[in-house]
């Protein structure tokens, strides 16, 4: 195991990384542009310290059955766009917490990745939707039916990986997240066309949609590591709240990489369930844009007139929403740091912490 | 357990039946019109035999959670209607061949159940179809995002429940005849369009979609019995041909049960990749038919003029390919009956040969 300690890597070697790894170096561009320069030099040492594991994981996931089909034509599409590989991350770095990354760890790995890949087939579906790390949707290219399959295939080739794994309750919690996803799934379906949200309500979904995977991610990797029952929980516990993290800082990007569109897209978002944090603080401290929009879903209108669209993106910008969900996803990562405190210190805790802040730092 | 010998079941206890149970009472009425007495009779036997265990797997299947989402809702519309349990029925009777009906083999019926409603769902989107069990479908009346995620969901709870039966490798069978199961979708998507199908090209769909399903039921059923080795490959094997001799008189019952739709339906059959074992026998014998549909889907004509119409459907009738496909199914399962022969001489062996006959003989 390398020790990120004696790993300082030079902007020169961090670029040459990128070159060389392309999709893993996502993770550290994305934050360049805001956070401090520490940030990204963590980075770039962890995916330093990462490398062997991290390139395994891709050659596996570029290694999933390649027949000439459109479902497995969808799967690879998808598979063969940059990410930002999170998850895998997260699963290598808890394993390494304990006694490394094992192949075991690797399928888990790879399993975590599966399962979020096979997600997004299913939302695009859902969702109508064209666009998908910056490329067309699975969908549009190889159409619905394709990608419906696939998302499937995708469930099923991550489970048969958790289970060669062979670490018994790994498995089950497997199948508990993924009840647990398709449950906030059903709770986003019944809240549509309603434009109230309670902060719960916003909670449950998140938790569900999104951390779920993230515990499980820091979970398996324990469980492969080999680490007792009290760090098992307490990098389950950080995993979920990393999770909560990201996706309330998702939400803010949404707001703050789209600011001419994010007015419009609006009503469509309430159409299909969804909410923000910051529409839904915007929402909480405006009475007036709750009942235009609520007015607006109910006529059944398809779009928000120019003035409407822009009276909401003002709510939204104003409401101080975006703000108050940076600070929500550190306060998170604060207490997520704590509950990680009392481990062993291994450099992979230390690039946990990293990736933690990187979460929080992050700009798309 | 009941021998099915001492149960000589009036008619008018098999209405009673019917009444108390209706979902149960299905197979024997499918079967009532064309089949000879002495079938009606044996199913109604084995659906007494099996009362105790189709009651507890119907119980199972109705009290699948009900949450009030619209996944839910999906879920349960579909699970409330009529249907044969034919999957569970051969798990249960496979477990009767060892040592009974346990909480696994219960388990494990539910599961085959749920993996095939789940499929039904997913299906439902991918052909934009109406009409399921006779009622509109779940996607009709829920919208398609409610009958994907209750599909993924059905999946996941079907594989909770062979997780829980604990049959170390009927899990991994599970896993893989889901593969199987979706291979065989993604070699329809890839031959939409096409006009031509050969014999091999056919069984390899029906094996995966249809045949898979009935095997792993058998399989499942006989280990959560406890059978030898020998007992689990034999009932397997009869699975398998089960499947596919229901999957080809399904395609039958498909032409004779729509004569006047068949010839309007064939283009949009192959558009979705789809063939029956009539169609291909017709394609196969009339080239002129197979240049004619061949030039209608390269043209992207949505539907056949009432002429072309007529004149697909007079060929798929006269092509003699209905016949032909019973004749195969009968083969099929005089085989199967013939892999089971070695087996122990039980009241559910003989219900076995009974539901192969039956499967044959049935016109819904």
């Amino acid at each position: 195991m390398k020790a990120i300690a004696e790993t300082v890597v030079p902007s020169s070697l961090t670029r040459d990384l990128a070159r060389r790894a392309p999709v893993l170096s996502s993770l550290a561009e994305v934050v360049a542009e805001r956070a401090p320069g520490s940030i990204e030099r963590r980075l770039a040492e962890i995916r330093s310290f990462l490398e062997d594991d991290l390139s395994g994981i891709e050659s596996d996931l570029q290694s999933v059955e390649r027949a000439p089909t459109p479902l497995h034509a969808s799967v690879h599409h998808l598979l063969g766009l940059r990410a930002k590989r999170i998850r895998p991350m997260c699963v290598a770095l808890a394993a390494r917490v304990g006694d490394g990354f094992s192949r075991a760890a690797r399928d888990l790995a790879v399993a975590a990745e599966l399962v979020h890949n096979a997600t997004l087939l299913h939302d695009d579906v859902v969702d109508v939707g064209d666009k998908r790390r910056g490329a067309p949707t699975a969908r549009l290219i190889y159409g619905n039916a394709a990608s419906i399959f696939a998302g499937d295939w995708l469930l099923v080739e991550a489970l048969m990986r958790v289970r060669r794994a062979n670490l018994g309750d790994v498995l089950d919690r497997a199948l508990g997240v993924l009840a647990e996803m398709l449950e906030a799934e059903a709770l986003q379906l019944k809240r549509r066309g309603r434009a109230d949200v309670s902060m719960d309500e916003y909670m449950r979904v998140v938790r569900g949609k999104t951390a779920s995977l993230f515990r499980w991610s820091l979970f398996a990797g324990a469980r492969a590591g080999g680490v007792d029952e009290d760090a098992c929980a307490r990098l389950s516990s950080f995993g979920e709240a990393l999770g909560v993290a990201f996706q309330v800082i998702d939400d803010v990007i949404d707001v703050e990489g789209d600011a001419n569109g994010i007015g419009k897209e609006v009503l469509q978002d309430l159409r299909e369930g969804k909410i923000t944090y910051p529409l839904m603080v915007a929402l909480d401290r405006d009475g007036e844009l709750k009942q235009l929009l609520s007015a607006h879903l109910e006529s059944g209108a398809q779009t928000l007139d120019p003035e409407t669209a822009a009276r909401a993106h003002r709510a939204i910008v104003e409401s101080g929403g975006a703000a108050e969900a940076r600070s929500l996803a550190e306060r998170l990562v604060e207490n997520a740091l704590v509950d990680i405190r009392p481990l062993p210190d291994k450099p992979a805790k230390g690039a946990l912490v990293a990736v933690a802040h990187a979460v929080v730092n992050r700009r798309s």
